[in-house]
Order: structure tokens, then C-alpha cells, then sequence
């Protein structure tokens, strides 16, 4: 048995409360290493009676397998919401106890020596809002949605689409133009708009505020913002914005007046100097984002600085009714910043979504104190290189995609913010070579997911874009320049989530093995009530599946074409296609 | 190579800020598997140049090893505080990169693929109260360590000493008692005083609180307690109470409310009440404190229950100046509490000591919001276990040793609360066969470790007693029953501590191979500028060692006896007995 590939920590993915009752508890082995796993567990205080020991024994279900390890789960309810716990593990060679102490032949006697989950206290749940479950995203570069007001346009907008985007160029879009389109996101089956930044700054994307009270007015104004909520709230559209607090713009006023008073300003530590005077038109001698002197680090530690954000954090729920914050470059601001940003900004709306931007492995930030869900980036990373670049094998995609659906409690993936592109990446059909049916597979997969998806605006109708500022083109409103199929895809698929509980947020995914040299990605994704059975053909020739007998059911009709199937036969699933059953 | 056994993930103890310059990062390998490791690291935003990777490379340094594991280690000053960073490790067979994507042949070009240690902010920097690495700390069951001020006794009191203590009886121990054996404090070398509760409650050790703003009168009033933390604050002695708020008392107010009135009582949710009406001379129908239904469980999640509980934590510093709280049963609170705690108590007295009441693996309370330190039990397990019981062999000390040492981060480890024994457990000479040579070597064990220092009361003077209530008689005052030779081991062994840098909290502990079948314990504690070496000879026969060539010196002079050695030739370890020698 190998003990080193052996690990289990409490209070982290291996172990946390899913809800007021119920502890979930995880364990990692060496892949094909082990046999079975039980888990052994009783109240810290109630180990052993006169009739000697009286822990429970249950069986782990193993839940599935990366490269290296395979991962087990069992759900207990402790009676008095304490626990100790163990791991019985058999192997063809042997048997032993893992513990807290380690490995024994024996499993001990003591409680102390058992992995400990203290107390199942409400306060420490992890509690992401329910609504965003139930969401389908659409992400806006705001600049370039739609142009809804001319009379907003800034100085020397182009007009629209008329040329490539550049880093510093306008056309003109605005929150009046996303309004208009609003039945347009409805009939796609959008619920929720997540909008670049809207407050004032000079650049197009807005990440370099200038004044975090105000909308930019090229966007419109606070009216307009309003109305603009209000109008998205009656249409079951939800909306989150874009909190820029790693850093401000270079016109932000505190950084203004540090730059004309240097030293003697007394916004001067608000903001991370090394010296004075200020170097601003080359590597900056004060921290920023990356090293960009346009944006100046804040000093989130500053208790002015934290009172100034969290009264903007606070102010745009309280008077525009905002329903939730995209934290930009949430990994490099302190967690002491974040605490009491959740604690503000739940206080007042204990629904609202609180999403960071992280790209890494972000568990830190995911243990109910800071965010709700971080931008799943890493699950992006496994769909795009598996099928939009063809630069993974299918083996390498089960393990990552396994591997990642490991890495959060069941809590945090349900809310999991899973993407195919953002502004901040090239768009997702130029990513697959331009070849539609990549698209379309890499969409199902990334509905299928465990979490809430996004839709990078202008994806739905086929817009191609390499990296910023390619990825940042006009919106594409020519009805005959619009690629209606692949809308008709998307819409479909996002109905088809909504109809079926298993498919959505809370749904499980389970990979179904296949034979060896099997283009076929196959898996499972079901709730308690509901199974749905995906099959995937990302391959450029037909290719036969036999359902497994235990999933042979009287459903014969497939959900993406609706066209009828003999379950008891195989099915073709032809060349770049894919099918799903419920079953 | 042994992939599953390599473990990184930063934010804990392998990734943490160690000042607001330095990173430390450890890694975890199979033993003896890995020949070499290099750590790559370089800033998110430089990564590479015109000239290829900018990055840099340095070789890790190995800190030890338990049965199972290699640890490494390796500090680093990131220029801009940002890192990215994965590991080179080298085997025989192999060289691959480890990154937290994976294990590459080639080290990944981009900087996304590897560990991510985003920002050193200052905020989230562990600050462990810096006078806590020098004091020595003397636990005292104010009931049992002397009766000052006989108008308090409780009714009942026995004579002093008179009998065996029982779970109720009474010899009236009080605060003017330990405020006249201050010298005797001072005489050990004691620089801080732990004290269990203190506050109203009826029982002799004070865990079932009747009224937290009170002392209870059999140890005296609340100027009582003032004079006598002035007094030991002249003799530079600190003052650490016990926070039992994780249950009341049966007694106290807001719970004999809820028993009179029932669902009635506007009290009622201050608690966790399963149904009425409370069943209270059986097994409780509240949460309680294991199953003892005279200490029902706090609703520490409840607004008032935790703006009364912290109300308590900061009266006792501001009006009394404590030092510090000790935490019991600190786990079973929620952490959310533990948060606001720490606010609360570090606003008012930043350098306040927190350390909290845990047995177990305690890294989730460890990460700089919540706890200092917890109580170090697994040290003492393992200290008692080897030299005391002699239930452990030598090689199990030394791995349990190192994985206990590379748990959690260096400040961490810097404030541990070690100590041999408490009111919990037996007694150290009780455990140890009464042998006293083996409670000498614990104690030197005990004061080498990194950390804090605690003495039991009375075991300096070598009394004796099961667990509880064995382990809490009276202190034994009369000279001629004292253990003077044992006292003043204790009381060099302080002095060397307070003398030697190296000795205390910041040194680092590296054991030192021997021959295999030696039974001789060596090891290094050293800080840059000193080193000691530790030899430790627990064996019914006297040992041979020879000085490594390396550690060879002119400081001949042994610390422990001040006898002279000749570090050229090999030394006698005399059966039973220690050396120690600056090198």
C-alpha cells in the first residue's frame, strides 16, 4: 500500500459542512492502490461504552480518478454535530487504519488519535446564494455591447464595427444599448449581466478608475443605471459588476494629489510609494498592477482606503440594488480586506454573489469567510486545449476535469464560475480554429459542468477575436452577419439546463469509462431524482456506443436533436457530434 | 520518482509570509526518494525577457524527515512581493518540475502553470505576540497552589493537604496564595502565569462559569485580582485567564432563566435547547459540553451571546491589563467567533497572547486571524511517550518530532504553548514510573523544543498524581518535601534558556544521525549566530559519542554540570543523563 500517496486534512475540500447537518468527508489514495475504503467515525465523547467500541463503519464510494490518485467521499450526519473519524483501508496485500497519528495495523483505541472535525457550527458554512445556481451569464465589455445613446458618445468615437478594437479606441457602447437589447439576452435565456467596469476612467475597459461614485458618462449616468437594474430585475436579469480594488486609475483624486504634493499629501499612504518624487512614465517607483503606472496599487490595509471601498462596495447594493461583485485581481488584495467585505456586504444583502478573480488554485479564499466562487479559469484551461485546440488527449481531460471537480467542496462548484473566455482571452471560436462544431461541443461541456455558466457576449453568434484587444470587437447586430445556428445551439442548451435539474449547477459528473482506443467522452451527470447520460464525438468519423445495460431506460429520445433511439441497440454518434439521454 | 507523495499548496504551512519581506515554501517528498530540489521562482509579471527566462533557481535545503516524508525548505524576498514558483526535483532516474498543474519533463514557459503565491500583504502576516517567545510559563490550579487569605475559604474548606483531592472538595487556594509565592516564581526563572478560570462558579476548578464579570470570592474580589496582576507585572510576570466560552455554567443567569421559563425565557436561544422542557439530570436535551448537563453549550453565533462574550475578553484586559486568554475547548467554537475575538481583543492590546485549547492538528486556526498558538499535546504525546513512558522507540520520536515540527509555519511553532502535563492529564513523574532522571530529560526535551515553555505547578518539585483529580493536589509548601534537586535542574535549564538564543523559541531543531544502534538522542538547536547540541542518553548504560569533525570547537565547557570536555576526544554520556555543549 502506498501510505505517502495517502491524505487527508479536515476543515478544507476533505472535509467541511455541507449544510447544518451534514459532513462531507473526502479521501485521496494512489490511483488503483486500494480496494475499498470504510470510514469509521463516532462522537469524540461517546467512543466506546461497557459493549466496547460503538463508531459507525460506512463504505466510501470512490467518486473518481486523475492521473495520479483516486478520491473517495462518504456523507455523514453526526447525531451531535461532533466527530471523530478514521479510514480503513484494504488492499490485496493489507489492511490499516489511517488516522490523524498516521497509519496502524490496528485501528486505535483512542479518539484522540482520529481525524477530528470539532463542531458543525451554522456560522462557518459555506453559504453561496442559491439564485446563482439557477443563472445563465452573460458577460459585457461595455464599450462595445451596443451604442444606445449617441449623445454619450465620447471624443472621436468610430462608428460601430468599423474597425478592428485597438487599445485605446471608442465606439460608443453604453448601458441605454444594453437595455435595448435586453429581449434579445431573454430570448438566448440569459438571467444574469456581468458588466465590465462602468465607473468613471479614461480608458475603454474602465479598469483604471477614476471615481468609483460615478458612472462613466459615456455609459450614462446614475438615471440611467438605475432604470437600467430596474429594467434588468423586472426581465429576471440579475446584475454584477466589477469591483477594481487592487488598484485605481492614475486619475483616481488621492492619486492625484499625491502626485502634485508628493510626500506632503495626505493621501500618501494610501497608495503603496517607494520614494519620492514620483517615476510615472516608465517602471513605476510605487506598486501597481503588474507594473502598469496607470494603475496604482491601493493600500487596502489603510483604514481610510478599506472605510472608501467598502462604502463603495455598499453603495452601489443599497441605491442601485446590484446583486453582486466580480472582485478584478481579488488574489492580490489582503484577506483581511475580503473578510470584511463579505461581512459588509452580506449585512445588506445576504444573497449577493461575491466572485473573485483568481486563476490559481483558490481554496484559501473559498472557506465561507471571503468569496462565494472564483472565475474557473483552470476548468476553461481543460475544454479548450481537449476540444477547441485539440492540443489534449480525452484521458488527460477526464483526469484535470476529475482532478478540479476535487479541488472545492460540492458547495463551491455549485456556484463555480465556468467560462470559455472573457475580455481577458482570445474568443473562444478563434480559439477552435474557427471550426463551429468545437464551439458547440465546448458549450455542452461547459453547460454540463457543476456551477453557473458564462457566455462572453457575441460568442452566441459566432464572433471570432484573438486576445485583447481582438476579443473586444463591436457587437455584431447585422442579423445576416450573425451565425443564427449557433444561437439556436446555445438557446437550446441553456433551455435544456434550465428543464433539467441534472444538467445544472447541482448536478454531479461522473465519467463513464469507455473502451480504450474510443474517441467517446462519456459521462454521467445526475442529482438524486435524475440522470442525464452525455456522449461526446469530438472526432472526425462516426463512432458506435452501446449504452451499459444498467442505463438502459424507455427515454429514446435524444435532447439535443429530439430524433428517437433504440436503446437496446447501439447508437451512432456521428463525426463532431455529441448526445444526451436522460435515462 | 514518487509523484503521489509530492505535496505542495500554498497558504498553510508549505506557502506563508514570514515577515512583510519574506516567503518561506516547503515541499514535501517521498523519503529518501528525491536526490535534489530546486526551487524556480521569479515574479508573475517578469517572467521572461528578450533574453529567454529571468527567473531564478535555488537549490532547497532538506529539514528533515518522518517515517514517510522529506520535507525541504527554501526562504525567498520576491522584489515586488509577488511570486510564482514551482520545484525542480532530481532523482536517479529522473528530472521532472513540479507545478501546480502537475509534473512536467520540461519546466512550463508560463507562469500560470506554476504555484501562486499572489501578494505579501502585511495584513495577513501572522503576528504572534514577540514576549511570548521568552516567557516561561507556570500553570497554576488556583484552588490547590496556596491558601492566602483563609476569610475566603468556601465552606467546607479542608486543611491543606489534609487528603487526596476529589472531583468536589475544597482546600481553599486563592490569589493572595500565589500572590505571596511570587519570589518563588520569580526564583524558578517563571516569566508568565496561565491561571484556570478564575471567575464565580461553584465547582473547585471553576469550568462551569456562573458569572464571567466576577472572581469568585473563594479566590478573592476583583481588587484582590487587580493588586495581584500589578504585583506580578512589577516582577515582570504576565497574566493568561481562561476564556471557558464554549458552555456556561448550569448556575449561570441567562441559563437558570431558560430553565425556570422554558421556551418562555427570552434567554432560550442563547443556547441550543432541542426541545422543552429540559431534561437536566440525565443525559441533556441541550448541546452541552461533551454530555455534562452543568455545562450547556454556548450559542456563540448569537448576537448578544457574542457581544457579551466579547464584552467579557476585553473588560478583563482594559480594566485588569491580563496578558493573554486561554481558549478551552476553543474548537468547538465557531470560527467566525474566533475572528471578531481576535479583532476585539488585538484592538485593545495588540500584544494579547491567544492561544487556544486544541489536541489536534490546528492550521485552520492558525492562519493569523484567529490563534497565536494552540496548546502543543502532540509534542507532549510524544515527549512523554519516548522518555517518559518509554512506549516510543528513538527513531518514532524523531519522525514524529519532524512532522510535528514541520506542521505548521516558523511563527507558529515560535509561540507554541509546549508543556509536559495540566490539570488534564497525570502528572509527568506520575507517567514517568517516578523516575526522575526521565522527567529531567522531558524537561530538557520540553525547553529545547521551538515554542513557549509551560510548568505545571508543583512539578518543579517533583509531585506526584493520576489524572484528574489526581493531578490537582496541593501544592506541597513544607521544605523537606520539596524536590530541591529537581527544582533547581528546572531552574538551570531556565536559565540556560534565557541565556542561550539558540536554546529558545527561535531556534531551529535539526536531530543529528547516529549510529543506528546507539540509543543516544542528538540534536542541533541553532539560530545564525549560535548553536547547541543537544545529546541525550535515556539508556540504563553510559554511551560513547564523538563530536561530528564539523561541530568541533574550543568550547569545552558542558552547560548542563559546567564540566569540562575534550571536544577531540569522544564523551562519556553517563546512563540516564544529558549533555550540552555550544559549539
Amino acid at each position: 500500500m502506498f501510505k505517502e500517496a495517502v491524505f487527508h486534512r479536515p476543515k478544507n475540500e476533505f472535509a467541511y459542512a455541507y449544510d447544518d447537518k451534514t459532513l462531507h468527508i473526502r479521501l485521496r489514495t494512489k490511483k488503483d492502490d486500494i480496494d475499498d475504503v470504510e470510514l469509521i467515525h463516532g462522537d469524540p465523547y461517546e467512543w466506546s461504552d461497557e459493549t466496547g467500541w460503538i463508531f459507525q463503519k460506512e463504505r466510501m464510494r470512490k467518486t473518481g480518478s486523475d492521473d495520479l490518485f483516486d478520491y473517495w467521499f462518504q456523507e455523514v450526519i453526526p447525531p451531535f454535530r461532533r466527530l471523530r473519524y478514521g479510514f480503513n483501508l484494504r488492499s490485496n496485500e493489507e489492511e490499516l487504519t489511517y488516522t490523524e497519528r498516521g497509519f496502524f495495523n490496528d485501528s486505535p483505541r483512542d479518539p484522540g488519535f482520529y481525524f477530528c472535525f470539532p463542531f458543525l457550527n451554522e456560522a462557518d458554512i459555506f453559504h453561496p446564494p442559491e439564485w446563482v445556481k439557477d443563472t445563465v451569464w452573460y458577460q459585457i465589455f461595455p464599450e462595445r455591447f451596443a451604442n444606445g445613446d449617441p449623445s454619450t458618445n465620447p471624443k472621436d468615437t468610430l462608428p460601430w464595427g468599423s474597425c478592428e478594437p485597438t487599445p485605446t479606441n471608442f465606439f460608443g457602447g453604453d448601458l441605454k444599448g444594453i437595455e435595448d437589447h435586453l429581449d434579445y439576452l431573454k430570448s438566448l435565456g440569459i438571467t444574469g449581466i456581468y458588466l465590465t467596469p462602468i465607473f468613471k476612467a479614461h480608458s475603454n475597459h474602465k479598469y483604471d478608475t477614476i471615481d468609483y461614485m460615478e458612472i462613466d458618462p459615456q455609459f450614462g449616468d446614475k438615471k440611467t443605471f438605475k432604470l437600467f437594474v430596474e429594467r434588468c430585475h423586472a426581465k429576471g436579469i440579475r446584475i454584477m459588476l466589477d469591483a477594481v480594488f487592487n488598484h485605481s486609475g492614475f486619475y483616481f483624486a488621492p492619486f492625484q494629489d499625491v502626485v502634485e504634493h508628493g510626500a506632503e499629501s495626505s493621501y500618501r499612504d494610501w497608495f503603496h510609494i517607494h520614494e519620492f518624487p514620483l517615476k510615472v512614465d516608465e517602471r513605476p517607483n510605487y506598486d501597481a498592477f503588474a507594473f502598469v503606472p496607470s494603475m496604482p496599487k491601493l493600500n487596502t490595509e489603510h483604514s481610510e482606503v478599506k472605510t472608501y471601498l467598502l462604502k463603495v462596495a455598499t453603495y452601489w447594493i443599497k441605491e442601485f440594488d446590484i446583486d453582486g461583485w466580480r472582485l478584478d485581481v481579488a488574489n492580490e488584495i489582503d484577506h483581511a480586506f475580503w473578510r470584511d467585505f463579505r461581512k459588509e456586504v452580506k449585512a445588506i444583502k445576504p444573497d449577493a454573489y461575491i466572485l473573485g478573480e483568481i486563476w490559481h488554485d483558490s481554496m484559501p479564499w473559498l472557506v465561507g469567510d471571503q468569496f462565494d466562487a472564483v472565475m474557473n479559469y483552470p476548468i476553461t484551461s481543460a475544454i479548450v486545449d481537449y476540444i477547441g485546440k485539440k492540443s489534449m488527449d480525452k484521458q488527460t481531460f477526464i483526469e484535470q476535469t476529475t482532478k478540479l471537480l476535487h479541488l472545492y467542496p460540492k458547495p463551491v462548484q455549485e456556484v463555480a464560475f465556468n467560462l470559455l473566455g472573457s475580455h481577458d482571452t482570445p474568443r473562444i471560436l478563434t480559439l477552435s480554429d474557427d471550426q463551429k462544431y468545437r464551439v458547440k461541443l465546448q458549450v455542452l461541456l461547459q453547460f454540463a459542468m457543476p456551477g453557473t455558466p458564462c457566455v462572453y457576449y457575441g460568442d452566441e453568434i459566432g464572433m471570432q477575436g484573438d486576445g485583447d484587444p481582438g476579443c473586444r470587437e463591436c457587437m455584431i447586430w447585422e442579423d445576416d452577419k450573425q451565425d443564427k445556428d449557433l444561437f439556436a445551439y446555445m438557446q437550446h442548451i441553456i433551455s435544456l439546463r434550465t428543464k433539467y435539474e441534472a444538467f445544472g449547477a447541482r448536478g454531479e459528473l461522473r465519467f463513464i469509462p469507455t473502451q480504450s482506443d474510443s474517441p467517446l467522452l462519456v459521462f454521467l451527470k445526475y442529482t438524486e431524482s435524475q440522470q442525464l447520460l452525455f456522449i461526446l464525438n469530438p472526432h472526425d468519423t462516426d463512432e458506435k456506443y452501446h449504452l451499459p445495460e444498467e442505463f438502459n431506460s424507455q427515454n429514446k429520445k435524444e435532447l439535443l436533436t429530439y430524433t428517437e433511439h433504440d436503446p437496446s441497440q447501439s447508437i451512432t454518434i456521428e463525426a463532431n457530434q455529441a448526445k444526451v439521454f436522460l435515462i
